[in-house]
C-alpha cells in the first residue's frame, strides 16, 4: 500500500526547450486535497506538448514533465475526494470541471474558473508546489497532468471517470484531440445532415471534425493562386454552411470565416493562435448574417461529457484506431516526438509498462 | 383610375450631395411586372438616408429620392402581382423577399438574392430604369423604396402587407430602424430573462434593442481612462452575456465583442461599418468560447415577419410612440434631415399630406 506514501518511479524529463526528454527516476508526492494520483497505463503525444517543449513564443517552464492525453488507473486519492477510489479508470484531462463555479453551472460553458487550463503554471493549486522532485528539487507539472510519468498527481477535477471496460490505449485520445475536434462538429458547428462543410487541417483535430473520415474533396491552397476562401466560396455556390479550423494558424482561420455562406454560415475556430495574432476582417462579412464562434474542448466538460464520449467509441458510433498510427514504449519516448515532428504521426501511443 | 397611367406628384428631390432637398413635381410611371405602386402616406428620415445623401465615402447617386422608412396604400399594381391589390397597407422595405431563393427557403437568412439590398442601384429591375422623371430625364430610385414621394414604386417583394387597422403614421418607424433593433435582440442576441445586455449606441436602433427601454445603467467611454470593454467587464464580474453594437463604428464593434463574457457571451452586431473598417481582435477571444454574429434588419424577412411585428404593437407588446420625437409636413422635409444632424430627434415622421 503506496498510499500516503511517496512514489519513486520513472519520468522523461524536459530538462531544457526542445532538448530529447530524458527518463528519470522521480519522487512523486502524496495526493493533497482534492487530489488524485494516478498510474499512467498509456499516454500519447499531441502538438500542444511539443509546443511548450520548443517554448518558442510560450512561456518557459523547465524543468518539466509533459503529457496530457492519457489513460490510468487511480492508485490514491487526497483529503475530499470522494468520487474517485483505488482502482476507478481515468483520462486526465488539461482543463477542469469544479462544479461549483458559473462556468460550470453553464450548460454552454466548459471553462471552469478554477481548473481551466493554465499552461504557464507548474505547481498544484492546493499549495502551489510541485508534486515531482530529484533529490528535493521539483521537476514542474504541465497543464496539471504530466502523464509522462509511471505516476502523476492530477485535481480531481481534471478527470474523468470511465468504463473500466474501455481499452485504455485507444481511448486515452479522448484526453485531448479527438475530443476536441468531435465536440467542435457536435456541439458546436452542428451542422445540418446534408450540410457542407470545410475542415481546415487535417491533423487528429480536423480529422476528428470528419469523425468517419468523411472527406469528399480536398482543397490545397498551393494549388490555387487566389485566396482559399473565394476558392471555396466557388465551390460551393457562395460558400460552405459550416467551417472549422484546426490548425491554429490566424490566416487559416480569417479564410475559414470568410469562406462561410452569408445569411447562415457559422464558422469554428478551434486551433490555438499565437500570442501576437490578430484576426482580422471587415465588419461587412458579419452584417451580411455569418457566425464566428471559438470552442475550446469542443465545449466538452471533462467530468460530466467525457464518459459518454468513451460509450461512443463502445458502442462503434465514434472511429478512434484510425488515429493511432504508431506505438512506442516509454524508453522509446523521444521517437513519439520525431514521428510528430516529421509530421509522419496522427496519434503515437506511448505504453508506460518498459 | 391612375392605374396604368402617369401619375404627376410632389417629391423631395436630392440633386446634389449635401444640398437640401427641393420639392418637385415628378412624373412616376405605372408598375411594371411584379411591381406596385404605393401612395406614401407617412414616412420617416432614418440615418442612412443621411449618410447616402451626405455621400461621404458613399457612392453618389444623383438626382436621387431618398426614404424608405414608411406607411402607404397600393394604388395600382403590375403584371404577376397577386397577393396585393389597390387599398392594401403596406410598409416598404429597403430590402426584399422575392421568396424562391435558397435565402428566402432558409429559416435563417434574410438575405434574399434577388431583392437584397443594393445601395448603389438606382434603378428598377425590371428594365434597368427608373420610374421616376422631370422632363423626360430619370430622377433616381434609392434602396428600391424612394419614399420622399407622394407616389412610388417598389418591387412587391419589398412591401409588407400590413393590417389595415394599425395607423401607419406610427407602424411605419418598423420599416427599417426599430425592426432591426428589435430583432437583433429577439431573433439574434436571445438574451435568457435575467441576462446583463450591453447595447452600444442608443439611437433608434439601440432603443429598440432595449424594447420597453429598460436600460439600468448608462456608461459613457469618454468618463474612463481604459478600453470600455475592460470598465463592462468589471461592472459585470468578466463580462455580460449578451452585447448588441449599433453605432457602426468599428472600435465600438470590438469593445462590444470583447466585452462579453468567456464561455457563453454573444455579441451581435447591427451598425454598418464604412468601406475600409477592419474589425481586428486577437483569436483567443474566440477560443474563450465567445460568439460574434452579425444582423442585418434583424434577421426579419419583409414579407413574412413584418406584419407580425405590426400586429405586436397593435397588442400593445411593443412601443413605438416614444420613439417618434418629432413631426413635420412634407413641405417642410427639409427641417427632419436638421433635426437629426443636430442629434436632437429619434424619429421625425414626415405628412405627406401637405
Amino acid at each position: 500500500m503506496k498510499s500516503g506514501q511517496v512514489i519513486r518511479c520513472k519520468a522523461a524529463v524536459a530538462w531544457e526547450a526542445g532538448k530529447p526528454l530524458v527518463m528519470e527516476e522521480v519522487e512523486v508526492a502524496p495526493p493533497q486535497k482534492m487530489e488524485v494520483r494516478v498510474k499512467i497505463l498509456f499516454t500519447a503525444l499531441c502538438h500542444t506538448d511539443v509546443y511548450f517543449w520548443e517554448a518558442k513564443g510560450q512561456t518557459p517552464v523547465f524543468p518539466r514533465i509533459f503529457g496530457h492525453e492519457a489513460g490510468g488507473i487511480v492508485e490514491s486519492v487526497g483529503e475530499g475526494v470522494t468520487e474517485l477510489q483505488p482502482g476507478d479508470h481515468v483520462l486526465p484531462v488539461f482543463t477542469g470541471e469544479c462544479k461549483d463555479c458559473r462556468h460550470c453551472k453553464s450548460p454552454e460553458s466548459n471553462m471552469c474558473d478554477l481548473l481551466r487550463i493554465n499552461t504557464d503554471r507548474g505547481v498544484m493549486l492546493n499549495d502551489n508546489q510541485s508534486r515531482f522532485s530529484i533529490n528535493g528539487k521539483p521537476i514542474y507539472h504541465f497543464v496539471g497532468t504530466s502523464t509522462f510519468s509511471e505516476y502523476t498527481v492530477v485535481h480531481v477535477g481534471c478527470l474523468a471517470k470511465i468504463n473500466p471496460e474501455a481499452p485504455l490505449d485507444k481511448v486515452c485520445v479522448l484526453s485531448c484531440g479527438v475530443s476536441t475536434g468531435l465536440g467542435a462538429a457536435l456541439n458546436v458547428a452542428k451542422p445540418a445532415k446534408g450540410s457542407t462543410v470545410a475542415i481546415f487541417g487535417l491533423g487528429a483535430v480536423g480529422l476528428a471534425v470528419t469523425k468517419k473520415f468523411g472527406c469528399t474533396e480536398f482543397v490545397n491552397p498551393k494549388d490555387h493562386n487566389k485566396p482559399i476562401q473565394e476558392v471555396i466560396a466557388e465551390m460551393t455556390d457562395g460558400g460552405v454552411d459550416r467551417s472549422i479550423e484546426c490548425t491554429g494558424n490566424v490566416n487559416a482561420m480569417i479564410s475559414a470565416f470568410e469562406c462561410v455562406h452569408d445569411g447562415w454560415g457559422v464558422a469554428v475556430l478551434v486551433g490555438v493562435p499565437s500570442k501576437d495574432d490578430a484576426f482580422k476582417t471587415h465588419p461587412m462579412n458579419l452584417l451580411n448574417e455569418r457566425t464566428l464562434k471559438g470552442t475550446f474542448y469542443g465545449n466538452y466538460k471533462p467530468r460530466s461529457d467525457i464518459p459518454s464520449v468513451v460509450e461512443k467509441y463502445m458502442n462503434k458510433e465514434l472511429e478512434l484506431d484510425k488515429f493511432i498510427t504508431h506505438e512506442v514504449t516509454f524508453a522509446e519516448i523521444n521517437k513519439a516526438f520525431e514521428y510528430m515532428l516529421r509530421g509522419e504521426s496522427l496519434r503515437c501511443i506511448i505504453r508506460m509498462e518498459i
